[in-house]
């Protein structure tokens, strides 16, 4: 039976099923599952699939939903919880557990407190490893991911963090003192996820210590939380530099997607009357050399294409925290000089194609100038449209390549039709 | 002094800075580096500024720099190191080690193996955990990353896994047999690595074993390099589908960048005398109705935009597995219905605008259907490049925005004034 067959199953596993079947067989799935299951799944689910799943629940079973939840996976699911099941849960709660929950909500969605989970085990410096031996027996199990024990004063200061391997390998008798690390890496709670994502793939971390400004331990971040900031990064990242908005679920409504994915598509084609308005312009050239028309598409293309080449190239550096105001001046000298070898040399290939099709000399020299100048000015889109949204704190990769081929667009049949009207007609 | 500071620095770190300095300045604090240093710091570079560092390297130099890695470190390098230095570097190895370098080579880049590494502490099922405790205070030292041991028959099959946490909670008169979890996940070497890296993201794992076969342990993967596995592929994908065919050196030289933009701004010069070649068909349409020239780039741009969404969404569900045979066809549907929706609406919009700047009904209907049809256009090929490609086994993120705009460009301009000479001329 269906039942039987998801109570094997991993939450993690019936989420990515949830979320490949369609709303009416993903409803039959969901109500197969067993209600004190419910919650693990939700966690797993992704953001769209799960606004779904609780919007088809009733109120009772919502209230119950956190039963075996930690306070952080609570916290995770507060923001897309009706108000009143969430106001129910966090009553349900002990003072520790609801504190807890309170605390990551606390932080800003991009901020380490908002990733960070309780499974801190904390040690006195001046235990014995047999007494942390014997304290770990007597607790009889670990929180997941504990590579490590944190060792803190009076005032809950992290001093050192004891690894797992040296509790295992070290001598007995030695105090915690001796054996800890000191050198370790910790984390604050306003510091931002982005930084510490970086330092956990450098140093290649399990978990660490989170403070607060004062130093005092709050909790812990581990490489889970770590790796699903990571993937849905990566996710938005591609899906807002195309210009959908959101994160769709495969299956959701179609309005729901309509609306995802308008805002984008009207900028895109408002901004195309402008290239409109430029062509209009030039209307009495098109009339007298139709040819123009004809070629004029290649120039904006192909600075789109260009363009959209060095804004990723930029967007990942940004990504990576490689741009810095040092190298940014080489790096723009760098694309500028690349496009201009471009230019020229596409130029000419596009010049000679002209000249093949029309057999007109000044027209493939105004194609190949055009070329060139588009290409240039694709560059300089490409840089500046990421650096600038970066530089006032903005998603440098949102719509990107549709404002982008918009620039594009205007000014390749602006450069192109203006240099045709001076030179050829 | 700057040999001073970059001691103190880990290798990840100076990594990080050496690609974030032009050519001149990384040459500088290359040579800086500590020369046992080297090593660890070539695997922790980009594949681009790798290239750069070795490139500068003496063959001497080069021969030393495995001295301090181990055997999945040094296949890392490989693929980089010019032979000479390959063979040397085998020759100074031990047999085992030798043995495990070559192994991880003989995998394909996108296998299990070939991220596979040797920290792994294998035990019987017949000992007692007093007895693994004690064994492993004898090892004196546990490999990074080892959360777990893995217990082996006679065979090296893998019967169980011992995480340390039931090492240090359960009884220690318990035998390995009795504590360990036999409901574990394991990968065969010759498994793809994407399958892998979402079984860690699914399972939070940490290490798990890797097995041939017959199930005989070869090695362990662990999330350090499943993360590095992610970012990478990320990264790549993301360059791909803009055109760019290899990871940049931020500072690579204008050469190496020219020629790795080049294959596919040819392939769009290519495509766009394609659109060319249409226009010029109906030249004789244009003369007679010139607004035409200005409207037609509103309807190949949007189409261009709409299909980049469709096709981005796509490939990311693919990415993520969620596409199967059963659900294609829904998903098809749904995407289908979105462009009917968005077509009539922003056909609307158009046609609105057109009328308001040309006093044309006939004019303003030719460009609403223009744009309905040009949008079910896009959103076609926005499915099938890649979900085509994906059939084929090729990467279908691929160019895919170049080919995706060629053909909205092309079918736009068709659309567009192949109407517009029926019903306006
Ligand atoms: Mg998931
Ligand atoms: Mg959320
Ligand atoms: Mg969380
Ligand atoms: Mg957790
Ligand atoms: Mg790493
Ligand atoms: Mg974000
Ligand atoms: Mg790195
Ligand atoms: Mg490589
Ligand atoms: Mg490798
Ligand atoms: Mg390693
Ligand atoms: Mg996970
Ligand atoms: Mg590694
Ligand atoms: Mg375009």
């Amino acid at each position: 039976r269906l039942q039987d067959k998801l109570a094997e199953l991993h939450p993690a596993d019936i989420a990515f099923i949830l979320e490949s079947l369609p709303m009416d067989q993903r409803m039959l799935v969901w109500n197969a599952i067993e209600a004190s299951h419910h919650g693990q799944v939700l966690v797993e689910v992704s953001d769209a699939v799960r606004h779904t799943l609780i919007s088809s629940m009733e109120s009772a079973d919502l209230a119950s939903v956190a039963e075996n939840l930690d306070a952080d996976e609570i916290a995770d699911l507060a923001d897309d919880l009706p108000k009143n099941a969430m106001l129910k849960i966090l009553r349900s709660l002990n003072n520790l557990e609801r504190k807890h929950v309170n605390d990551v909500l606390a932080y800003e969605d991009d901020q380490v407190g908002a990733f960070m989970d309780f499974g801190t085990i904390t040690i006195r410096a001046d235990l014995t490893l047999n007494a942390i031996s014997d304290y770990i027996r007597n607790l009889g199990k670990l929180p997941k991911h504990t590579d490590k024990l944190f060792v803190v004063d009076h005032d809950n200061k992290v001093q050192g963090v004891l690894p797992l391997s040296r509790l295992l390998t070290h001598a007995p008798a030695l105090t915690a003192e001796n054996a800890m690390v000191t050198d370790f890496v910790q984390f604050e709670v306003d510091q931002e996820i982005a930084e510490a994502s970086h330092a956990f793939e450098r140093y290649d971390l399990i978990s660490a210590p989170v403070v607060d400004r004062e130093g005092r331990l709050q909790g812990r971040l581990c490489i889970d939380s770590v790796l699903d900031y990571i993937l849905e990064e990566n996710d938005e990242e591609r899906l807002i530099q195309a210009g959908v908005t959101e994160e769709e679920d495969l299956f959701s409504s179609v309005w729901k997607s309509v609306q995802n994915r308008w805002p984008w598509l009207l900028i895109n084609v408002t901004t195309a009357f402008i290239s409109t308005r430029i062509i209009g312009f030039f209307e009495d050239a098109i009339l007298q050399l139709v040819a123009l028309a004809s070629l004029m598409p290649i120039i904006a293309a192909t600075g789109g294409n260009t363009g959209n080449q060095t804004s990723i190239l930029i967007i990942r550096s940004l990504a990576l925290g490689q741009i810095t105001s040092i190298n940014v001046g080489r790096l723009i000298r760098k694309e500028l000089t690349l496009a201009l070898l471009n230019g020229i040399f596409i130029g000419l290939v596009v010049g000679s194609v002209a000249f093949f099709l029309y057999r007109d000399w000044p027209l493939a020299g105004v194609m190949a100038l055009a070329m060139l100048l588009n290409l240039l000015v694709a560059v300089v889109a490409g840089l500046a449209i990421p650096l600038l949204r970066h530089k006032f704190d903005k998603d440098p990769a949102a719509g990107a390549s549709v404002m982008l081929t918009s620039i594009t667009d205007a000014m390749g049949f602006f450069i192109f039709l203006g240099l045709a009207s001076l030179f050829l007609l």
